[in-house]
């Protein structure tokens, strides 16, 4: 318990200690279809904006990762639908990748929004001075 | 039908609107030795070049990834064989790569060519400003 | 045999002209479980130092990757152990992972430091110019 206590507090401390830096500007890849891959990669969503509020988030999903933004089937679901709310997060898919899974707006988690392209989207962002991290296995 | 019809002409309106936007430039990585990854990037390749034909796109093929570029077992020979065609598609297979697996030039799809090291061919085009797109599970 | 002679020398050819190039950074970023995704990384981080001499190359593990800096069960030890005195490389992971692994210093292999957050330590990298390679499947 007293390691839990020491172990929170130094996450406190270096928390206060980042959200001082420069802000940042990160775009996510997600292509993966693998659940894991979408757990982490909202994991890293949450833990980034909520350490560092003054930063700028975006995830991108598109390719097999469609699931990872479906309001009903999403294995990050309860993370994405809270962070989303996150003024300094973005979360988005692709169309073209909605239309090869037949999917519409409706079927996404509220809060999520859609780019004509996701790789257009994410080349963008890195044009624009963004970093790049891609999520996967 | 008529659906289908609605998502072709959204399609090719979204594919006109983009057209028209700033060239880009775009690298992509690909070290996976999966299939159904090869066949993934080379979807995104086909999509991107035919959607921005005033931009440039460069696949690099390295690590685990050889066989996406051997002329008789490549699962998405049907695809690269066709857009390496495009004027604005290169294909590129790190040498390092083709003498673990002990292949030559001979052994690539036509059209694909060499380069001495494919980290380095695309941390150099990261430099001269181009995007990255890792492409894997 | 007289293969084997002539493409250790052309690679030892590629390799001195590569070392006349201009120097780059590079950071490469691993957060797989999977040992296979160890292995290729250090051989990557390993042939670059080597081939560019007056390069740096940081490694960055992080997330799912802890184990590939674990001294006792790194699958990819021997080659960290010995590369990691590299004076053009730095391997680190990140203190958030190590917390979440029950894990502290000691259990590094020497000479890997940490960094309070792997995804802050590669999008400063990015910022400052360096390369990025995402290792994985």
């Amino acid at each position: 318990m007293k390691k839990l206590i020491q172990l929170a507090l130094a996450l406190f401390i270096t928390n206060i200690a980042f959200a001082q830096e420069k802000p940042i500007k990160v775009v996510f890849d997600v292509t993966s279809g693998n659940t894991d891959v979408h757990k982490s990669a909202a994991r890293h969503l949450r833990l980034m904006s909520e350490t560092y509020p003054d930063s700028e988030f975006e995830l991108v999903v598109y390719s097999s990762a469609y699931t990872m933004v479906d309001n009903k089937s999403s294995a990050a679901g309860e993370t994405l639908r809270e962070i989303v709310k996150n003024k300094n997060v973005s979360i988005v898919v692709c169309q073209n990748t909605m239309k090869r899974n037949d999917k519409s707006k409706e079927d996404l988690i509220p809060g999520v929004t859609t780019v004509p392209d996701g790789i257009f989207e994410i080349v963008s962002k890195q044009q624009l001075g963004w970093g790049y991290i891609k999520e996967g296995k």
